[in-house]
């Protein structure tokens, strides 16, 4: 079936309407009319050619919602008009330990949900920039928030899901005292969820201006990382800091905050290597760097049950599928708060 | 009282004979004729003033081993004739709460044995290069093992808790695949010590030479890390990986070869930084890099009652005390199997 999508047939063209086409659903497949799509900066790096290896023409979107619309005999789990979400991944090998330990994010056979190979036409997947997707019913997430609330959901299947999963793996809750550095589409949902799940919640960012956006957002405190004052204050104090900034920059300002047997957690990748990290600050106080990579899909289930429960979405923009040129070019210039979200019901009919 | 020793008057001059003052014991303190002293790499930084603010007498040595040969009135846990060691801390604030869990090594009032304030003469520690120490009971080690082999416990009392604490605390055991880069003074210690907690052991080495040694230390298996072949066949199949290498060098080669949530922790803190490593290794596979420093006290007799039950010592090279010149000059070529050990009967009478 053809259904219409938004997307770029090069790297250094827009994004531009356009059709795709969509297996029928298998046996085990469900068929998602999609709702909404969130607007992720990985989407801009992959159709943009700014990583490796990106097939044409290239339909991104990988926090996507909507509504069952067609199910394989053997589904067990799905039924039509069921809320639902996918995220980054619509495959996985399904046999491997990560696989069967519900790691399916860290399997060597994992499909991401755009720009990776598949028997599907035309060869590699295609995104939530689309009106309609067909997923084994293993990748589709249950969505128990309200309907209402459904444009605001969908960023957690990327955004959600890449905070949530290094916040409860490395044990933010009541006690733990834990940075977010950045508050951007990542940043936002870690201190939402940081805050959720009981921890102290300090905020790090660069611009004494978003001091009152993050007290808002659920941290109890605010740090412009660039006050080496402000920054002394919090020496050696830190369970954990959540860092969600991928542009290169000094990570020893922050190791320094870890007390000891802390972790920091990267969760963006640098285009360009950030400064090397000083092996002092980790030996003093056995300190860690670590990296996550979204989560498995059990894990993403919980969190969305998690974020149901506590009344946790997404703070978004609306746009229009036409908009969506110009919303890459805001998110660039950090000018969002703190998501863009395509309403799928601009791509036609 | 005055004791013989051994030290330099300036970071360029060559370590010389001479007289120290050791306090008479306090209430707390145990004052240990001095047998042995290991000699670590970081004696050479500290008294050729590669590292910042050495004081100067400096008289290195925190690989220490005796017998007790004074202990003040309230002194419960030795007595005259013990055998003892000392490493890399003689006190620390016995207060916070990393002392009371047993973090000596991580307190910020940590004491070094060597150039750290104290109130005795000079103003500042004197090492272990020296006939005598006097030391709060505390931070003195009791020493299992048979008189006969003091002289290779020496290296235990910093190389072998070096090693020996990140290997118990990333849980190196049985079912573990357990890496060690680099074959020196720490690397040795950390081959033996993994293999006796029955890790699989795999030594990683620049030089095919050291091969059989590697495999005689208790390695299951050696690499050479220069052969590309001989590392792809290792890809992400540790759980931990111990590097002792000091010298800036390719954390990525090491770093791909962890399975997921695997650690590399890092005990040496190279002089120049390492190449930044390459952040998408870390998240690819939630991976991390670590660091840690010595061991706590309560540990640290744990790692000799381990050794002395395990039968384990390091590998030694006898050296008088008017050879640690010519010593430290083959230290840096890497030129000893595995660790100098000075006889501090050659100290004079």
């Amino acid at each position: 079936m053809l259904v219409n999508a938004y997307g770029a047939y090069a790297g250094d063209r827009p994004l531009e309407s356009l059709q795709i086409s969509r297996r029928e659903p298998g046996v085990h497949d469900v068929q998602i009319d999609i709702a909404y799509c969130g607007v992720c900066h990985s989407d801009l790096h992959q159709v943009r050619s700014e990583w490796a290896g990106t097939q044409f023409p290239c339909v991104p979107g990988h926090e996507i919602v909507g509504r069952v619309s067609a199910i394989g005999a053997q589904v067990k789990n799905f039924t039509i008009g069921d809320l639902v979400g996918v995220g980054c991944m619509v495959d996985s090998c399904q046999r491997c330990a990560d696989c069967e330990a519900g790691f399916e994010n860290y399997c060597d056979g994992m499909v991401g949900t755009y720009n990776s190979p598949t028997k599907d036409e035309p060869g590699w997947t295609l995104g939530g920039y689309s009106q309609r997707i067909v997923v084994h019913e293993r990748f589709a997430l249950r969505i128990r928030h309200h309907a209402s609330q459904l444009a605001a959901v969908a960023p957690l299947l990327c955004a959600g899901i890449t905070t949530y999963s290094p916040l409860r793996h490395w044990g933010a809750g009541p006690g733990k005292k834990v940075g977010v550095v950045g508050i951007g589409g990542l940043g936002h949902m870690g201190i939402k969820l940081a805050h959720a799940m009981g921890a102290h919640v300090v905020a790090f960012t660069t611009s004494d201006s978003k001091r009152e956006a993050a007290l808002a957002l659920g941290a109890d405190e605010v740090v412009v990382s660039r006050s080496a004052e402000e920054m002394a204050v919090h020496a050696q104090s830190f369970d954990l800091i959540l860092n969600t900034v991928a542009a290169p920059h000094d990570l020893d300002a922050f190791l320094v905050l870890l007390k000891r047997d802390g972790t920091m957690v990267l969760v963006g990748a640098p285009a360009t290597p950030h400064p090397s990290p000083n092996v002092f600050n980790l030996i003093m106080r056995r300190r860690s760097i670590a990296g996550s990579m979204i989560g498995g899909i059990p894990e993403t289930q919980e969190m969305l049950d998690f974020c149901a429960e506590h009344g946790i979405v997404a703070d978004i923009e609306m746009i229009r599928a036409d908009e969506i040129n110009e919303a890459y070019e805001r998110m660039l210039r950090g000018d969002v708060k703190y998501r863009f979200v395509i309403d799928t019901a601009t791509l036609g009919a």
